[in-house]
């Protein structure tokens, strides 16, 4: 009987630690592999955390101006109705000019610029606030007037200009 | 001398398999190890690399402004230099006022602010670009006379002011 439960044990012990026990070697191997597969992504994660960082920061400094430059329009629309008022003295003019192209100048430097008008209507940088019958001389889709100019950063709007259209 | 000759060359054999040489496992170990290592240096470089990029976001959104604020300066000193022109009418100077205001208000709204010049001159915010000399109502290091403002974005002196300094 002593022999008997001796042998069954023997049994027990040789099939928990056969077949699904692996040798201390293929444990190795296999934890060498799950870290050079996780190395491998971490290094890919890396250099994709580098990459877009580059993007944001050349973005960031591409477009750094836009929020003080649309805060400065204003100024500019203000700047213009008062050359706009009539009577001004030549000194005055003068001066208002020299504000006005001096904050024209600053703008352009960092990248902004007027919105033209001159061509056909392009909703993608006017805002048509009012129409025009159009005639032979006045196609359809283009532009009447302009109530207040707009401006762009690169190929960025950052304000549209506001035109009548003829339609 | 058959016999002999095999007995060497086992211990031969046994010699140059034994000590110096790792057995499979030991290998994967050592390379278990250096991997993890290497493992270790990717994820702590990784955070090191967002953590820089985060910093560098901050800085560029904190100080963006200030390279159209430099260039704005000028149109405020003209500003206020056509301001201080006598025999302005009411409406030319309503309106230059208004430009004037509307452009310290974008700055504002950006963090830049003039500089303070009513207390001591400070060298880190002011040149002293004139000396006057002190007496008993004008102490001496305090500014006389502001001749060009100066601007600050948060903590950062953007253009300093130019005084006059008792000394």
């Amino acid at each position: 009987m002593a022999e008997e439960t001796t042998e069954k044990m023997e049994e027990l012990v040789e099939e928990t630690t056969e077949a699904p026990e692996k040798t201390e070697l293929e444990v190795a191997q296999e934890q060498l592999e799950e870290l050079e597969n996780k190395y491998l992504r971490a290094v890919a994660e890396m250099q994709n955390i580098q990459r877009r960082a580059n993007e944001e920061r050349q973005s960031l400094q591409k477009y750094r101006s836009q929020d003080l430059a649309k805060k400065i329009f204003p100024s500019l629309d203000n700047l213009e109705r008062a050359l706009a008022v009539e009577g001004l003295t030549e000194d005055v003019k003068k001066g208002l000019e020299m504000v006005q192209e001096s904050l024209i100048q600053a703008l352009k430097e960092e990248g902004i610029e007027e919105v033209a008008t001159d061509g056909a209507f392009d909703p993608n940088f006017h805002m048509a606030i009012q129409t025009q019958p159009a005639d032979e001389d006045h196609p359809a889709d283009t532009i009447a007037q302009v109530f207040q100019k707009g401006y762009k950063l690169h190929e960025r709007v950052l304000r549209p200009a506001m035109v009548v259209v003829y339609n």
